[in-house]
């Protein structure tokens, strides 16, 4: 039995399995596309690969990934300064941005409280938070951590530091999502929405 | 609404969008691994990218993936020269490879024929085939293209393309998956194990 797969494309393989939610099946069928695919399309892949963690850096007020520090949103003058919106990685601001809903600043925690695996509050940009919030300005702080007991920890924890500060301080609602069916919704998430129903 | 991506990200995620079986969303994940990772690691995944076709080539004579041409196998004298197994995919001589069970060489037919498609018998690797055979010193050729329609039509045409030649020709057996349930397998497959039974 030889050892049939050439030196470049067993690297290649190494590489991508690493990759999440990439197995030995899906790198083998993305190794044959790249084999087979319009030469240059797999070296602008690589290329962009190369130059990513080189362009991409985190802003230095909000945490969101940019190019330029302040980011675009931190240096925007058409952006509500007085509500800053806090989630725990900077691309699901990515999402919120997405909904058109919302014009004021962001927060990206990098993370969530996570005792079990030794991430504490000093491993957060929540200090950052607190000084942003300190140096005036700030009437609102929208906690969008996720709804996992993580992400509800972390926002409980945030808001007791925030209280002494006397701001509006609000979590987005959890209920059945829209489109969705209320018998497919799990019974925390359902209890949540009964509790939060609104008069029609 | 502000595009919160940066350009070095929305070009990276157009790149993966193009990669068989990366969705938007699971290449907003690669992307957020990428960025949060060993930082030399979306960089040596991309050299890898880059050298992937510079160095990877086919085996003139058997069509394999190879960085030698002619290819390990070709070159081995170790091998048996007088059994050629024929793919559709040069990949598919790994997992051949990967039994153990077989010493003589390949020939990759770089596809299967197909109408439909435009694939004709030109566009494949048979009229090299054909040569290695009359060459000489060929007496079984085992025609190890897919159990699919193309492939069963891929490997008929060649049969009948070697057949003045007076080999032995093959094909592999259909049949039950070992470790498979009789009753998940298809009809097809289940009326040709039946066909093909051994006595115990």
């Amino acid at each position: 039995m030889k050892e049939l797969r050439p030196p470049a494309v067993r690297e290649l393989l190494s590489h991508l399995e690493r990759l999440p939610g990439v197995g030995p099946r899906s790198a083998q069928r993305l190794v044959e596309h790249l084999l087979t695919c319009p030469p240059d399309e797999p070296a602008r892949l690589g290329e962009a690969l190369i130059s990513l963690r080189a362009r991409v850096r985190l802003c230095s007020t909000c945490f969101l990934l940019t190019e330029e520090d302040p980011c675009p949103v931190c240096s925007d003058p058409g952006r509500d300064p007085s509500i800053i919106l806090v989630v725990e990685s900077p691309t699901t601001a990515w999402s919120v941005e997405a909904t058109g809903e919302y014009s004021g600043l962001y927060h990206a925690l990098l993370g969530h409280l996570s005792p079990l695996h030794g991430v504490g509050p000093e491993d957060l940009k929540i200090d950052e938070l607190l000084r942003r919030v300190q140096g005036g300005g700030v009437r609102e702080v929208i906690l969008a951590t996720n709804p996992t007991v993580e992400g509800e920890t972390t926002a409980l924890y945030i808001a007791r530091r925030l209280e002494p500060l006397g701001l509006d301080i609000s979590r987005p609602a959890s209920g059945i999502p829209v489109g969705g069916e209320v018998g497919a919704v799990d019974q925390v998430t359902l209890a949540q929405a009964l509790q939060l129903r609104r008069r029609v």
